[in-house]
């Protein structure tokens, strides 16, 4: 259950309105790796986390921090959309250039639909969606994830800081850009925490290591025609979780045979010479109907 | 420029055919985190990248590798579709309760859509699309992105490992596990390679470190009420980046005065009761028309 | 089955083109709250309607209406397209500030891929979707659900209404508001109409308000810190249903234990230390197999 | 700035795992009338609601509340997955009518991608989206949405409940119709709040009505060949705002002209005969171009 | 402006209810190539055609035509969950291997968010989307699209034929069957039509035919390594426009020189070794500001 | 299998950087119609071509030529962007008219999220998703997709061709044309051939054609009140597959009964009067329930 104050996290008071940053914000706010896509990602982790204490409490202590950053996002918008340009005719865009240039950067539904707000939308209006939280209950894969979101997220705040002069929004993405860098060093120690713990190592998920064609496990395909990549740091040598050697293999052969479909289904009208024989009749992986298991009930044996 | 041979990388020669394992594996083609996924992702990236040579050369290796793995998963959906009951009406299915198994786990697009054949789609029916290929153009943020792209899509195709007993389908899966335990190995040795190049550090992009607010960028909000998160290595000692100290804030105020929206504009028809005071006129982060940037034009000093 | 004309319902002739408009017109062609999604809405309500008579013809009236609606705005952003600068250079843009005005708040996708005409998208670009359209068969709460979408669909009206001089798009807007006027006043009259009827009453659906717990039925949860909410209408007094009294809880805490996933499937690779205990091993909500049914079928009084 | 408590708002433990129902709970979790929505819907409206106290007040205080519902929920979930069949094999399924049954109705993705837990989507696995979230900045167009939300919310839950006999999962959920009950009964008296505070009436927005085509605010445009709406409330008498008297158009007759398109662009390469006229060349809603509007900027009295 | 009958274009009543079939009976309501696409891609074509008199009304006829197949279409879905099994719990499922079969096969959303009825969404419950509809303003463009959605709707209507034994159904589909026949013929004859007519050729658009790099405009680059290719009628002979003779490139060898973006803008942060040298500063294509554009103003033969 | 070379297949080299320009191409990169699209369509329909040799070798050759295409178009994009205003505040774009004309037509993803490069996505901003990508198996119904693909492909080319003057994008785009041009003619010329080789005829699917209700398989239903149509090659004569002779329904009737919905499962709470009737109890397609199958089983000639 969630408790909720008033006051934000931090501030959030841009100087000056300004509609087309105000844009630009929501993909912070509802982009891909903006501020809902961190705070869904983390509580469904949470939720999801079967690992008791440390992990679950750190991975809810952080999901809910960033509930607030949502805010104080949301809030940073509708300050940067005061007194803005949104009734504006384009007439007056095309009398006058000021308004014409902020008036074409501007997101036509933060004025339409949210009445001068925030959308839970990115920066060309497209809809946070759920398939951007990841939380797979695996916490090695999922807080590799976080690390990148988090990278990816600082990445974007970044990018909009050098978009503003406003030094009441550059002040507030300086809180941003700091809680960026703490979560990118926070997963990062929980990563070694996982190891630490023996409870993850490097490969995700720890298993099947021996069963999958271990042979192919280590060698680079090179494919593309650039030679360069030999040289690098994963072209030979131990590999990160020492349990093989980097390989090359420059001039790689297709270990498959020519692909094909099978026989299509004649109900389904596909086009069809008979090249690839017979369809076959319906095959469910298994021979026996319902007799055969009638009889294999009674007969367990069989 | 691309060219092709009809040989697949790898064989993909199921025993029989079995369409709920068939709609199971949709989620490897063009889920979040299938192989379209990486394929794109990896192209973007190899195309946006800014930096001659190893890094670029591998990425284009990868990525050429992984349309091959788009057509790998494609062929061996189409194989286990063979003969199925996708013409199959319910009252077969009502009757024989072999067939109703399947049809309940089938994806009716495949017949009816496809012919009996893979879509570029993922296990629920729901398309691949272009938000899921992450290309910033940061090296280091994108490499923590494929680390984690191939954490997932090697944990999801463990988890249909484990669905399956068909000795062809766990053959193929082989081939992908272990290569995705290669690329995952290969992303970590690269961000090792971008540190060894002075090209990036830990975290990410590798700036602002000191313009952000510091002394928010190493403590953790305790807000969730379980109390174990104090113990571990996020809340205490260095940070990753060897930049900080971790500190925890265990009884944390908000450092932001109360959230508020400024006053409305009238013309959007928000409820308004005149508390937050007179709306502003638009002001666009700037004071002067067109007759003061002429003015400003012709005496460029002022 | 439908009948057409090609005369309008109304009017759509804009004085003058005006692309930007043109763009912002979208939202009501193909936004949440536009004209296809109550087109839309109204006719599978329609289509589902259960109560024969005067509910259903009423329905199907408006339904019909609305998809001429649709042809209306569809027309006048076609006018308003005429001669637009679409097909007009960057650099023309670059040096006439009055068409560089113009062409930021085009949506580029009116000419690229309709040749000047409108789109069945929102003023952002984004494609109307089904998920809109409401018809759950239950009269009330879908007379609810028309009574919001004409309110939004008014209020989204009278926004753009502000953004135009054009006296021929205001003309036609003019008509679209009253509309929307007498479709919120219709289904708030429906909402009597089926009082009246005793159809239904206040709360959607009218049953099971004895089953659920009545305890909690009426009491506002205090839990973000501004404390004026006690003061309204829904803290005390009777409920509009007439079946509780309001109350608040001032300083709740929660009914619920401490939240906890069950144990993984080991073969689903969540990390895990134990300490959820043994994962169990598949129930499906009952006990018996198929031998046990059969079994069962034989004796049918077990 | 939120606060999270681990103790749910309500219990949330099943008597025994069930896969299919997990699966559908999945529309109270991410579905357009879901928990997600309406914490979204609240959440945003709280932060753009420009009246301050007990409005404010009152929608942070249920936002707040549904954040836990989503929680609530995703527990409930996870729960009743637990032990289930993710992991069968197909084959299994064929043999086994009990767990072919199951396998069907389950939604692979919670398996596959979350490792048994619940995903921010719908029943049907399509991901939640900001498209659902309603807030506009006008407060009785919102509670209008508000009750509308929770009526399909409330009913959606009431048809779930009928499709359990799990008496944990029915005492959760009778928590859940309880609360949507009240939340009904909350926006209506909200409603009536709004109409005694005088900042809302009954139509929204509460302008224009003057200005717009009264004559047409108030009639049922008989459009359908069913013949019974004509004896509805909504066909005569008072509307329900009392400004107009309900009146039937049995016969109704487009007003406007027939319609057509404007000549095309020719560099858009519409299909076109010359029948509509020569195409105008760009006018973009003004006469002046760059040195008009410099000349009127040194002369303005022009 | 449209009128309704309640009366179908075409029976629609199935002898017996079949959920399984009313779920795969969606992609015909909204699936890529349903109804809805088909209504909504002519209603837009029509109201964008350019062209007055028989083309125009012709493809407003099948536009009015095809709202009338959803209508019935959505009838058949609502006819075929009567008394279906939507409310019956796992329990009964897992212990009926008849309910079973039909339970996996549904589509949970016709219960819960239809109460029994169609949506909206295909086969797997994805919402139906403007993006589907095609109208570019380009007869022949769209014609070619028209043919190709009559094609794809009728082979899926046939494929779900033979997912039936239902006579009621059946006779549905053999209407449904016989339109789509007669549409894809009209389609064809449109495009005959549209050369008599002088207004449209062979390739769209009809024009640049000259300024392309004609050179490549009838060559077959082999970059795949089947080889049968060479032998179709597409490798030899005259084009289909009579404008080129096609021939294959066999060999063929890239045109371009190696991809390379350029020097990235650094505060973008993208990793960087300056190896593409020096990124430049904003160049905007154009070389002249303000104050170039006022002197160009003052002296326009500059 | 696929191998690359990092040589483009043509030259992509603008004269100037554009971002206006950039935003545009977007739509031929990941548009509905882009070359995302084609290059994905072209690669399922090849690995589900049913059809050894020519067809499947053709398909594939053209497959792999448009994610060459991809490549250049990004590449494209990329320097299009180069030292372009994407860091450039508002301010400037207020002060600067150049800058304000060039910041609203640009997408502000380009830069935030890509730093300066092409996106998956269209030129609203919008990702390209896998339903646009059409794979039936039936060659024939393919074919016309991929003609209407390439129809509006090229349409969308030779728009964007007039929206510039810069002559290293025209000369790309002049190839892009003069391919375009070639695949219009090449799939023309594959369903002549599809027809030569007796494998599909002129209507998809070639089949069901004396099942279908031929008596409404070639007449034209006049809904719309536009009279023209009958004046159409579509309205009399031989129908292009030979097979009916075109006729007029001039003042056609519907066929069908009165539309209406089965009584409503109680379960559901639609809203209900009983005037359709008692609802009935499940009815599953069968009146057989376990018993009655395992019955007949043992008596199989029941």
């Amino acid at each position: 259950m969630f408790r909720h104050t008033q006051r934000l996290q931090f501030d959030a008071k841009p100087e000056k309105p300004d509609p087309v940053l105000a844009r630009k914000l929501q993909e912070l706010v509802g982009g891909a790796y903006g501020e809902m896509t961190v705070s869904m990602q983390y509580l469904f982790q949470g939720w999801n986390c079967r690992v008791k204490g440390k992990y679950k409490d750190l991975i809810m202590d952080i999901a809910t921090e960033e509930i607030g950053h949502v805010e104080m996002l949301a809030t940073m918008v509708a300050r940067l959309l005061e007194g803005a340009p949104n009734t504006e005719t384009t007439k007056v865009a095309v009398s006058d250039p000021a308004v014409g240039a902020v008036m074409g950067g501007m997101d036509p539904q933060q004025a339409i639909i949210a009445g001068g707000a925030a959308l839970p939308s990115d920066s060309n209006g497209y809809p946070w969606n759920g398939r951007y939280a990841v939380a797979s209950g695996n916490l090695l894969a999922d807080f590799y994830a976080n690390v990148a979101a988090e990278a990816q997220s600082r990445l974007q705040a970044a990018r909009i800081y050098n978009m503003t002069d406003d030094p009441g929004v550059k002040d507030m993405l300086k809180f941003n850009l700091a809680r960026d860098t703490y979560h990118q060093n926070l997963w990062l120690a929980a990563i070694e925490q996982l190891r630490e713990d023996n409870l993850e190592d490097v490969v995700v998920p720890g298993t099947l290591t021996d069963e999958e064609h271990r042979e192919h496990a280590a060698s680079l395909w090179h494919l593309s025609d650039g030679d360069a990549a030999a040289a690098g740091l994963w072209a030979s040598g131990p590999t990160p979780d020492g349990d093989h050697e980097f390989t090359v293999l420059s001039d790689p052969e297709p270990l498959g045979e020519k692909a094909s479909p099978p026989p299509p289904d004649p109900k389904l009208f596909a086009t069809y010479d008979g090249s690839y024989g017979e369809p076959k009749s319906p095959a469910l992986g298994t021979e026996v109907g319902l007799k055969g298991k009638i009889r294999g009930a009674l007969s367990p044996d069989e």
